[in-house]
């Protein structure tokens, strides 16, 4: 359940409203153990409560492409609300560090929630880009410092599968009904639900997953409307059922008006029918018979709900047809069957012949619409095989999609860091030799300027308390690091990207968490609004992100004031 | 806890012995809604109870490699055996299925458990090869079908991560210290949990996670003493310290029998002595003065414990002078210095300089056992750059390992299957075009045959009823699909593969769950045992897999009974 009351005078009430993470096994001591004795370092020299500012960001937007999704929020701000040790956490973290720590310091552990933590971020679903901060945490150093790698955890993965499914939805087409079907293959039970969840922010429809049973009980009912559209699928059921093992054959219309005493009959009459007529592939020979038996018993099961794994014996010869008889018998009894699915071969070659054998069918017997029934593929689909498809042309109506996409398979993980920008009011850049890891210094806010075209065009870093860019005014955008990259810019619209989620005792207005839903369709929406040229498969280009002058001035200072000046020998 | 009771009589007693799954969100309801489908279909057509054997394999070997270690075992047997749908979960399922199903199969589940399942299995921690079963599960159809996805969760990424594990320790070799530094990066809080806990089965040597703090509270202090050697690391804190900013100067001897009342003026002295040696690189220069405080700072803290991050400014100019001023300060007080950590530029390179200097240091100051001094190395570290830095010659005593680690980054995704190989006693075969994707038929046995040379030379498979291969008897191994693939075989040794965990009520004798430090040793030995040639990582030789003469008779006979006659056109 959502907290309902929107911009809580202080963050204590606030606390008290927020659901704990839906992963039991989120609490405080899900982080590195050098982050305890970090702390207890900093609580030694009396440096814990110096005030951070703490920015979370990615250096490289995954999967080759130039966007990506940010996810986790909502589960980080949770855990930052419910930051709290227990007796139990507390002893085991004295018992893993050095024996040499002094009490004090369990007691101050003791005490440690995020009452002083403030915590801003770009709303949950957005689409983001490198170096801009997607979170940016403010607080008493040692505290943030243990928030640090539960954050990265909670955002990296998450943010990762929904670009994922962002992608696979990109090259899918907004009309298709994009499955999740990884629960076998994910990393780990919560790697499959997580998943889940992520892939519905970003545009997935449903999932397979009974579990999101399972995702649903722990989210508390949350996820019950998104996925209502749970599709079953028939397992071929041929392994274990022999003909003429049926023992119940009636079934009752769809209206409840009449009874059809043998349902095994009436389809058989059908495969007959459909066996006799000249275009038939299956009129040369004999369908499975188990295969039919499986379907008959399915549908005699879920009449409302009738789908059929097609592929077992040959889909052609086989499946197809004895989908058909079934599905046409169920018409009779005013059920409308649900479809098939594709489970190997070429999907393009069978995924056409289903759809000419359907609408032949419709013709054949007059069935308005059974040319349409859905077909379902999947067997290791990913973008590439996606797109293939699309070349190919073929009738798919539904993908259910796996591996690839639960895995991320082809970026199994996206490199999110939490680097120190403040201390005590002053600002801190951590340098390298590596251009691409040097830090952008300062407390910052952050803004989208968006053209005329209604695109957005830029991300643009400021320092604090500079002016906010306004709608018609030229503001120069820099590169943050290349001096000859710059240019001006007349924002058309300007989002103030960073919200307050997590005011702490500060007294600040706290934006409420959105729902699911709502967070799924910001991602959509804000997908649709980019500029297409940034989201293609192939050499799509870079969304521009810069700073303000003033901070690129103030960057290139403190680079140069911090780098050692080398010797060459 | 582990169950002691070996042997039980019945599996009743056994189900209350074992405890749950180490992750709370494994529960029946995490599998694919279509097996809650199927298990009513197989309800409503009265073919629940029907008798079936499953098997539980892998096709390929991960990682371009020609093994795998099986794990995850403990997980499924703990989830065999608490299965049980409390109201919740099943009023959870009434909702997601069609309303059109009778109360009855409620009724059904609600009773439901696995008394009447039997799992065999191989022990986990073991070297495993494609198509030889790792489990077999017998029981009624309906429950066994539901089992199928969360077994296959709970092996296939636990499998894959402990392989993972196993191909970097053979390539760090054994005297390096290998730590699991994944948490960040990890698919989800879980996913770093579960990857924890398999890089050790592994060969790992530890974790930096403090959540294994959280695993161990989990796991109920199992974890705590294969993780004792938590190393804690120090962050550079260079990033809030400023110099004269230490309090706190003064410093206990080890053996508590004096004090230094500036360890901080110590520590200068010893710097001062190290730049005034000709060798010192840092002779020409400072040192960074912010780090020395934060190194300083942290000894403080520390002292028995004190270990660096030595590549925030310079590492040879800087942080290693600073580390060894630090490190022979609380050398004079009787502390012996945890040692260094570099995670960024030439690895090979920097770590030979620090050995030098260290090395340098023991001589100049007569420090004995100074120039051992350790050297961890981390930063994107994975099997490649390993294997680079053995070529190219390194002084690294222990890698921290993270991203490519735990989401096995180069193939994310091992594909278990579940297949029926036996339906009320009659053997079943799934077909394929694809040769590699037809299951082998029958309850099976598997024995591991070894070799003259003490090395496991191919695993076979027979039907249930043949006899057991026996030591110096010569046995006909064939390769189950290509019918010239066989070799006799006289075996100097047979292993029995198929163990029973988890015997329900039939009353057979059940193997005790190892702990997971045998469990570890299992897999450590099992790798040292293969022949060499299967374990390189360029060009491994396959490791056999056969069938008895018997099973390939049968498995072709099933096969040309089952196929269809194709028809050209």
């Amino acid at each position: 359940m959502e907290a309902n009351a929107n911009h809580l005078p202080n963050g204590e009430a606030a606390a008290a409203v927020l659901d704990s993470p839906t992963n039991p096994m989120v609490t405080p001591l899900l982080t590195d153990l050098y982050q305890y004795t970090m702390a207890y370092a900093y609580w030694k020299g009396g440096k814990h409560n110096d005030r951070a500012v703490f920015d979370l960001y990615f250096r490289r937007n995954p999967f080759g492409g130039e966007y990506t999704i940010f996810a986790g929020l909502e589960e980080c701000i949770k855990f930052i609300a419910n930051f709290k040790m227990n007796e139990g956490e507390i002893s085991f973290i004295r018992q893993s560090l050095s024996g040499s720590c002094e009490d004090g310091f369990f007691d101050y552990l003791r005490e440690l929630d995020c009452s002083e933590v403030e915590a801003y971020a770009i709303p949950e679903g957005s689409v983001v880009f490198p170096k801009v901060p997607l979170m940016r945490i403010e607080g008493p150093v040692a505290v943030v410092q243990l928030l640090e790698t539960p954050l990265l955890n909670l955002v990296n993965f998450a943010s990762l599968v929904a670009t994922n499914a962002a992608r696979h939805r990109f090259v899918a087409g907004k009309s298709k009904m994009l499955l999740e079907f990884g629960l076998r293959r994910a990393q780990g039970p919560d790697g499959a639900i997580t998943a889940s969840k992520y892939c519905y922010i970003g545009g997935f429809d449903a999932t397979r997953m009974a579990s999101c049973l399972t995702a649903m009980l722990l989210l508390d009912g949350y996820l019950v409307s998104p996925f209502a559209e749970h599709i079953p699928m028939l397992l071929s059921a041929h392994l274990w059922l022999s003909p003429d093992e049926i023992i119940e054959k009636s079934l009752k219309s769809a209206d409840g008006s009449t009874i059809c005493e043998d349902f095994v009959s009436l389809v058989q009459t059908w495969l007959n029918k459909i066996k006799a007529v000249q275009w038939s592939k299956s009129s040369n020979g004999d369908t499975n018979h188990s295969e039919l038996t499986a379907f008959t018993s399915y549908a005699l099961a879920f009449p409302d709900n009738f789908l059929a794994l097609v592929d077992t014996y040959d889909v052609m010869r086989s499946g197809i047809p004895n989908f058909c008889a079934v599905a046409l018998a169920l018409n009779d009894l005013g059920y409308k069957a649900g479809g098939i699915r594709l489970d190997s071969g070429d999907l393009a070659y069978l995924s056409s012949e289903a759809r000419k054998f359907f609408q032949s069918i419709e013709k054949e017997f007059c069935i308005p619409g059974f040319g349409k029934t859905n077909i379902t593929a999947s067997n290791d689909l990913n973008e590439e095989t996606l797109d293939a498809l699309n070349k190919q042309g073929h009738e798919v109506d539904s993908y259910g999609i796996g591996t690839y996409l639960v895995t991320c398979y082809s970026q199994a993980a996206l490199g999110c860091v939490f680097k120190l920008v403040e201390i005590n009011g002053e600002p801190r850049i951590k340098l390298s030799e590596d251009v691409s890891k040097v830090s952008i210094p300062c407390k910052k806010r952050s803004y989208r300027l968006y053209g005329k075209e209604g695109y957005p065009l830029v991300d643009i870093m400021t320092r604090e308390n500079e002016p906010i860019p306004k709608v018609g005014e030229r503001i120069l955008c820099r590169h943050p690091f290349n001096e000859s990259k710059r240019a001006f810019v007349v924002p058309q619209k300007v989002d103030d990207l960073l919200k307050c989620y997590w005011p702490g005792t500060s007294g600040k207005p706290r934006v409420e968490l959105p729902s699911l839903n709502e967070t799924r369709e910001r991602c959509i929406n804000q997908l649709e609004q980019m500029r297409p040229d940034h989201m293609r498969r192939l050499n799509p280009t870079p969304y521009k992100v810069s700073v303000s002058a003033k901070l690129y001035d103030f960057i290139h200072f403190l680079w140069l004031n911090e780098a050692p000046v080398g010797e060459l020998q």
